[in-house]
């Protein structure tokens, strides 16, 4: 094993934090969101439930510090020098009285950071209150500043290295749906086309592996489609129920996310149809508007005039900056693809558009991540978006542009389907 | 789908965690770990990346307050009245200024909570620091008490019916391991195996499914094997390299987890064996102090023991109390089995203790999860223990017995085995 990518990606990426350290006063950066840490070190571990860090410091290389017993881990991920790779005493894990960072502040002080305006995150998974009470009584000489999610704006915009990953993770999510229709057949339990899923996600393709994804595939059929969050359960599939796919595909930690929806049975119901034409509507209009210089806003304005015309109402943001993941959260936490927003598109930014309507008792989604090109837009997984048809009971699927076409074909007789859409939403 | 026990369950345990609150002068108690949530309420869903919580005031039903398009997944799941289940507003959600907890404080107002003793995690993954601070400065007249992990202390000793659901668990961590042992053969690439065998822990037994486990399964081979939490590669596997796996089957989000070692080859190498021998040894003489009135800290100093006559060092804890868990861990965060510990062991107390030797460019894991018999101990999953040799060039693999007794043979051969194995360790 060795680091994902060469020395110059990562003295890049430094530098460009540097630069945000500097303009917030910031001399020593702590870092302890997992994705953060991978993209300053290259750090890849499953070890995000210990408390561990990346200190950020004026100059020199990086430093990372955890537990004892993922020194190895560290060591066969991390471009550092095996100086720069340090642990703290095992015994302070989870322990009641001792913490970890009561060792790490001696290690600041050791290194001359100890009276430094130094960064703390204060909105990281992975950090908590008492991770930070600890620390900051390790060093009271310190100056503590709020670091402001500094490392994950300094993800926003991709190299074309890190690109690269993103267009083979969408390989995988390309393998992953179609794993999904083929599995999702009436008289399967829910389970069982989940295990066919989730070896097709860690199997990747024939050129290259697949990889954990942030987030398990969310696979909710029937009345679990009324939820957002739900992964699956051992009942068994039946004809005429809806369901969806939201999952990724993952390739050293770079995502590409994707959701589709589909209809198990011969006949879609209206509804479904309606939604169906709506939100595909709705993101032709906002990926219109995915080009360098209109703002996240712009696209959610688009989407939003579209639902306005249907009669239809989403309260939700509609998408969000993605890249390197780790559990619980494959989103960046920056940028939003949200009324309001001001974020200025720029080239390989890269988000996920996801659009979901939970509705009462059912509910659809269809996303797309996408890259923003020199002009226009990229939408990295190749996935025909609409509705798909799964006729199991005839032992054949229909393909989503039939289903997609049926559902314009619908929309056309009528002058505005989707007004007769349900009521009841909270999406 | 419905809460998975019934409400005389969650009313005995609403009580225990009561009886704790009155302990801690605690009159209002907020809880943010996903596991503790689902121990409250039943809720269950992969919505912990956005801030959410479950509140016990002193008398009533508990109340869950989480993100608007979890509601559906929160009614479903939760056993309590729909007007115990609220939602923030969604436009708080990842937002630069607004956060979810601004709205939370005047839903506490508003039921009379504002100026109570009220209990705020300090060292739960999903309640940052700026979550607590916006919620404590949402409701100034509030005192804030730290709630020192409670909940996690209510969870150590288990109903029958939470066994129940460990033991079906353990059925499916059986299933894991044996397509473990099936899949990893030379010549395939790892990611492939580790699809064959998330697709095991999903689809789960003939008789129930499987779910997600909080942790990846941990799958190295070769050197990466010296590292405690790495999962898989797309590397291609080889004849004469060594591998575990650490995983866990799950049964509605209870777990019981294990390790197992195999060898890929037609020899293993000495060192390898006489690690397995007193790995062995040690865990029979640990899981002998497995029993009511004894305490964790005997466990360890039994296996210590054992350690110190080979000359072996390990300085990490040998285990810890599992059941309910979430992303990322499944440990609960309040007993260790470690020297000094002196909680007393009780009936229906589980724990998982894993022996994990990490040595230098190799390593060796074994384990069990066991529960605290009425006397003595049951562990849960039946999985032969000894390193297994999976001959994979002859196409058939041997019984892990057999190498057991090899060992066994080789230990008795020399006197003192152990001794001689490498050196440099960090385990």
């Amino acid at each position: 094993m060795k680091p994902v990518f060469d020395k110059n990606e990562y003295a890049r990426r430094l530098t460009k934090v540097r630069k945000s350290m500097a303009a917030k006063g910031i001399e020593v950066l702590i870092e302890a969101d997992p994705a953060n840490m991978n993209y300053l070190t290259g750090y890849d571990g499953w070890s995000f439930y210990v408390p561990q860090i990346v200190v950020v410091p004026e100059a020199g290389e990086p430093v990372w510090i955890g537990r004892g017993v993922d020194l190895g881990g560290a060591k066969l991920t991390c471009w550092m020098s095996q100086a720069n790779i340090v642990a703290y005493p095992e015994v302070t894990v989870q322990h009641p009285v001792m913490h970890p960072m009561d060792f790490v502040g001696q290690e600041f002080a050791r290194r001359g950071w100890g009276r430094k305006r130094v960064g703390f995150p204060v909105d990281c998974y992975y950090f908590t209150p008492r991770a930070s009470a600890a620390l900051k009584a390790a060093m009271p000489n310190a100056r503590a500043v709020d670091t402001d999610l500094l490392v994950n704006w300094a993800r926003l915009v991709k190299s074309d290295a890190e690109i690269k990953l993103m267009r083979q993770a969408a390989r995988v999510t390309e393998a992953i749906v179609d794993t999904y229709y083929k599995a999702m057949l009436p008289g399967r339990r829910q389970c069982d086309a989940a295990g066919d899923i989730l070896r097709t996600a860690a199997a990747g393709t024939a050129k290259f592996g697949g990889d954990y994804a942030a987030c398990m595939p969310f696979i909710p059929v029937g009345d679990q489609t009324q939820a957002s969050h739900l992964t699956w359960t051992d009942q068994v599939i039946k004809s005429g129920q809806t369901s969806y796919i939201e999952c990724s595909g993952v390739r050293y930690r770079y995502h590409s996310p994707l959701a589709r929806s589909i209809w198990i049975g011969p006949k879609p119901p209206r509804n479904l149809l309606e939604t169906n034409a709506v939100v595909l509507e709705g993101m032709e209009a906002a990926l219109a508007q995915a080009k360098p210089g209109n703002t996240c806003g712009m696209m959610a304005d688009a989407w939003q005039k579209v639902l306005d015309r249907a009669g239809v109402k989403k309260e939700s943001r509609i998408g969000y900056a993605t890249g390197i993941g780790y559990p619980p959260d494959w989103g960046e936490h920056t940028a939003s693809l949200r009324a309001g927003d001001s974020t200025v598109l720029k080239p390989n930014m890269t988000f996920h558009m996801i659009l979901g309507m939970w509705m009462d008792g059912w509910g659809f989604e269809s996303s797309e991540t996408f890259r923003i090109a020199d002009r226009g837009v990229e939408c990295l997984a190749k996935v025909p978006r609409g509705l798909k048809v799964i006729d199991g009971a005839r032992g054949k699927s229909q393909s989503a542009g039939r289903a997609k076409a049926k559902a314009k074909a619908k929309a056309k007789a009528k002058t505005k389907p989707a007004r007769k859409a349900p009521k009841r939403r909270r999406a």
